[in-house]
């Protein structure tokens, strides 16, 4: 599923050699936070750009890499978004100014950004692109007014704080000489530096640095920064502590199993909440099937606690591309009966646990018991591993309105149960997924009742 | 692991509309059989031929496919080899012949290949490419001397049995009005057939006909064939029945996991395996670790058999490109530490059992071993759900040396183990895995010991 | 030669049926003011941009074309330059402001353009590109400040008074629901409307309206303004009538000979520039040869006065990259050998007079009298259309500094002659100049001595 | 006017370096020759294939240019014709025998091509393109059965003697260490060998060695071949001295005016035709207009006998992309009025005679006669500087029926004046073009009547 306009960013400084196979490299392991666009800028003092729309293999593939100079360079993957797949959105965001180049990488949504926008228009200011990360880069430069080359890691850190309070951004900026990166103090989103034999780094996940050669990680703490030179960074504190807001959904869908986000391993985060489901949830099965990729872990967490055998029923198709021109009006096959695909011998006669992360919309869930049914399966119970999300997300931008939540359909469980044709539905609780997590620095505002916990 | 030169065909004729969305959509079904080339040809009467090296959604995109017109198409997609990447032996190959095009896609191996083709040059034969597709073609042109729309179908037949018995080949011809379908007596490559409500098509895989609306799937028999016209099919015998020679590779490797070639499905068949192997060869150990992607279904048995808890210990990155930029000399990592990443809470402190699928060059699981033991392995062994491999292919093409077979390297397991650095290494039996597929029916070729049972 | 930062603009408004074709032509038409760089922005309410490196053919190819909505549209083909050939740089340039798109064209350049983004930039602004372009779209922007769609005719013109007098512009802005179109007070560029069968439209020259079906051609007049709706327009005036500074290069380069700029056509001019030069510079000559293809009026001009016959003793050869590899140390041949060819039969033995509009730097004509030499010429006389260049243009960007022009290296004709290793060099009189065109109303800015006659 | 299947080849080894840039530059210069597709093979003993549809720059730019190996090259650039633009049929075709690669570039047309191929079909050939090369290659390759490597240039000589003769051809081969080139006996296409600097070349026109530094340029005599090897090269006699025929289109169209065809230069040639058409056919006249760009050097040489003015009243479009998207019904504009446009003050209340090469459909004609008469010309006279081509050519493919002659459909002069809409049209005399080329040694089979002089 997805809720927010999740993306990835990665950026550094190398000791010696080039960058710009680092940051590819790097973008490589962080696609799964975004694949409509790709793009990374790279230089010294002056920096070159290069974005597209589509995957980082297509985007920035070895033949344009191989061109790109530079010791510094920054990179971003961007979500894709229905409404506004614009090239112009595209990151890193470059411009020139005073007879330099400064680009920036943003993972996050800033508060009110609209009002904001429609203050900013109205005194004459104009944008080239929708993305809040023009906006950003807009404040930090009229602020201070300087060559880019001389900006302060905490000066920098000021203009974010005075004017992106309360919204949720993992940024990173390139400037002639130096990469400076900045994790909002409610820390929504994860933010990690990596000092490795090849340079100094950050990304969006510890993951991002398996192709380097790591000699420590660390994980930026909100309010944090880092600011990197040619042979030396620094951490430090731009902004008092305050109580946490990271995002629950980092471990439940965005990001990677094999990273650790927000001090704990995301993989056995998702195992532990299938386990928790199952304790919660018990059913008398034959199998349990995941929804795959993302469901995995949590139905081997439901595994390991109910006993019931786990079986891949569902064959996930890698291979397809995104769109598909529907062949003639006989064919009713949508995208996921392309992607998904049932092994009938797993399913026909059995009773089947289907196991997944979250449920949002619903649409997919449906299809999915509809082809358990057509393979022969003689129940299906639907396992959730996360409660119920009934609220869109504040710091989101591409989410589903309200009406498009399922759980906003679908007051009651009896009725979604229905509506998706399954024998049964049910979610983990409120309650089971603070006992995973814990009870504080974690925004649960999207999940049901007892909401603003913090 | 990839012991054969193994692709994939798909061909049909539509009742109604154009084709090629239909044979692109196979082609997305077969991918997994061939990342090299891929390509189709599509028509009428006359036929217009797209192919190229690398994936369906980069070679035959839908802005390509939109334009493609006719009713009767047949697609291919090539396996990856070292040495003749050549864009000149994607597949179909088309030529003219007689006012007339005439287009086949193969998926299989000529016998004596070689020494044919020289014998044929020298009789003043010219190749355009260096695939025994062009052979065949030759030499059914040669035989018949008439316009392929005339070409009957059991004729076209007797020329390949007259010349190519004893080869592993499943063929599917494009000619005007007729597409013309054949499975070599021994049956070493598998081929279905679909009527469905779009038309009548043939493939490598049933599960190839995902995207169509199927009404009947039929698995053509060694020495059957298929005639599909505009509005019928006929499938009829065209060699005697003999002994079979169905790969066993195909189960353990190639095909689809919700493929059901040769009569049964393939990932039952693998978990069967597994289990097989964790029966003959126990182990004590915490967790099982499958090698990802095709390991899966048979770790997933030798879990069933032996309680120990699976867990995805190793995540497969599917985004990353394929050639990588080395970039600068500090940079040790290679392709398997960029492709398998380890989830080491998983793995820190436990006694690990990795489960493949196959094993044959044995550099990939050296590799990973290290990665474990990095991570904080205790113990890893590794337990292979096929017997060991001796011998190379007779109908394949593309495969290691006889030299570069792990199994011709370490006689002695002891060695073997050793070598991959593993506390243990175990195979399945040839006896286990007669008792999964059955005595006769199969090549066993390759595998230990007891040749040649047929 | 080229002097300026030469571009080509249109714009207009379809009565019915999309713009993207009749811009796309537009462009193909005003190919030769600009090959560096191609690009449109069409729509209604909404806009969408397209632009690339490149020539029109390839920035803009009909499959690219085809997809392109919308009745209103503008497009810019751009000068190619050395130092800043960046795709940033290219045009239209679009932004987003209170919720609508508004793109601008521009062929000129701003006075003091660079102090002015200083001063700009110190007070916070930022630019994306570094064009005057995003300059003059910035102003009009903060003084206005509301929605393009309300931007009045007039209002807009007052901006651009108000910022840029003292400018060469010529400028289109589209807008939701409108094109609006200046030409600045002084004319230093041309501007052309015109109604036709298919709407309304701009551009920098009449010949651009070639592919339409014209009912009214006019000249927009210095200090002119233009308003294009979806069924009407409106010429007037919005700046006072001033001395104009026409840019005699237009006629002299950068015009297509069929275009009637300022009054007058272009190949007519020329070829008096010709007759001019031939009457001030006689020569005794077997032949005059044009250096083609610009300077083919002015030699034709000179051989209706001097009787001289006309020969092609230089072939141009258009179907040459732009780039080329020099193949081996060996190879001695550059770009000039290349693209101008010698037919030695012409030359041979012949005393030749070269006719060239205008002379800059030297090098090329140095090139081709060696060729001459080569060929066998037994004298080669140059003869200019125009007078010498002294200065670089205060109205231009990409020119030669004043140390590249010949004029400044050789202040003797004697010397200059010898450098170029020609028999005799001579110029067209900076009287005789006069004489074509007229004493006032024209920049005379960077020829010789007896300048600034306004 | 295209009558021919007209094409260019180029060839040969360098003595160092590799070859690719150079048959790059020498494809440059054939441009004129074909625009259709373009194709280049090199190598050493093996070779790489490079082609495609388009314009050399286009299908072979330097980024494909810089990685392609070998000091052996062979290239073609194939003239584009309606029917069969298949990229199948761009040439070099190469094929594999005997372990070894074998190309051909061919330029001409093979006497009875359909026949000789139904026959070889009939007994079972196949053939992959349409085009004759590869009926030439399989004849070789099938008589001589012997690698590549060791075929003999006297013998392939005979190969083509033997099935060929009656035919044209000017033809290059590479073979692992050896550049082969043939010229037919009769002669109909030119054919050149150039010692230079960089190595040993052959050829379709002399100006493509531009590139080069030649030490000795030698015309090719029909029923010769070359012989190149990596450090000599030899030209000898394959074929009995016979009676020639030259295609006299040679000079009237098809090759660069710098080029020096069939012993004697192109331009001068054409200059000649002018002033003998002018001669045979006096116009009283205001101004003589050329149509561009194959019509000036006959409208020169009009120009000098009848001393009536020339001016370029006819403007040339170079930059015009192939296809036009037709905007709209309203849109009356074809490709006529877009590539070639009318000068009006040229124009304007004048008497003009259009002088051109040659006229074969008078489409073209008509639409320009149109042009001038909206323009404003007083009367238009058109003069042909070649007599009425009155059958289509036995050695050409791609050209018009004979119903779609001109001369066909208006057996009267006064008829075709009509259609044409001209106040009177003159060819040259088949006596003035035997005055100019000589009675004996040309092809004069597409004239009016005295046919068949030879």
């Amino acid at each position: 599923m997805k809720l927010h306009e999740e993306c990835g960013i990665f950026g550094g400084i190398m000791t010696s050699g080039v960058v710009a196979p680092i940051v590819q490299n790097g973008l490589f392991m962080l696609q799964h936070r975004g694949q409509e666009s790709a793009g990374l800028c790279c230089g010294d003092e002056d920096f070159s750009l290069h974005k597209g729309k589509g995957l980082v293999m297509h985007v920035l593939p070895d033949s344009r890499i191989k061109d790109i100079r530079g010791k510094i360079g920054i990179g971003h993957v961007r979500y894709s978004t229905q409404g506004c797949s614009d090239t112009l959105n595209a990151q890193p965001f470059m411009v020139r100014y005073l007879n330099e180049k400064v680009s920036i990488a943003h993972n996050g949504n800033v508060k009110s950004a609209i009002e904001m926008r429609k203050k900013l228009e109205h005194e004459g200011e104009i944008f080239v692109t929708s993305s809040d990360t023009e906006m950003i880069m807009k404040k930090v430069i009229k602020v201070l007014c300087k060559p880019p080359s001389q900006w302060e890691l905490k000066e920098v850190g000021q203009v974010l704080l005075d004017n992106f309070t309360g919204g949720a951004w993992s940024i990173v900026f390139a400037v002639p000489g130096k990469v400076l990166a900045y994790r909002d103090p409610l820390g929504f989103r994860p933010l990690f530096f990596c000092e490795a034999e090849e340079g100094f780094f950050v990304a969006s996940e510890d993951s991002a640095f398996r192709h380097l050669e790591p000699i420590n990680i660390i994980e930026i703490e909100p309010g944090e920064c880092v600011e990197i030179t040619y042979n030396n960074y620094k951490i430090s504190r731009f902004a008092k502590e305050t109580k946490h807001k990271k995002c629950v959904f980092e471990h439940i869908y965005f990001s990677r199993p094999d990273s650790n986000v927000f001090g704990r391993n995301v993989y056995m985060t998702r195992v532990e909440l299938g386990k928790k489901c199952a304790e919660e949830n018990p059913v008398k099965a034959d199998v349990v099937i995941p929804v795959m990729d993302s469901g995995f872990a949590a139905a081997n967490g439901f595994v390991h606690h109910s006993n019931i055998p786990l079986h891949m029923g569902l064959l996930r198709n890698h291979w397809v591309g995104r769109t598909f021109i529907v062949p003639g009006q006989k064919n009713r096959k949508n995208g996921v009966q392309r992607k998904q695909m049932p092994i009938k011998p797993v399913i026909e006669g059995k009773k089947i646990v289907l196991v997944d992360d979250s449920l949002v919309r619903g649409t997919t869930s449906k299809e999915i018991v509809r082809m358990m049914r057509k393979a022969g399966a003689k129940e299906v119970h639907i396992r959730i591993a996360s409660p119920r999300v009934v609220d869109t997300c504040f710091w989101g931008v591409d989410i589903p309105t309200k009406q498009e939540l399922i759980a906003d359909s679908y007051e009651f469980i009896a009725d979604l149960t229905k509506f998706i044709e399954a024998d049964s539905v049910a979610y983990l609780s409120f309650d089971g997924l603070k006992d995973v997590f814990g009870k504080t620095g974690w925004c649960y505002n999207c999940f049901e009742r007892e909401k603003n916990y913090d």
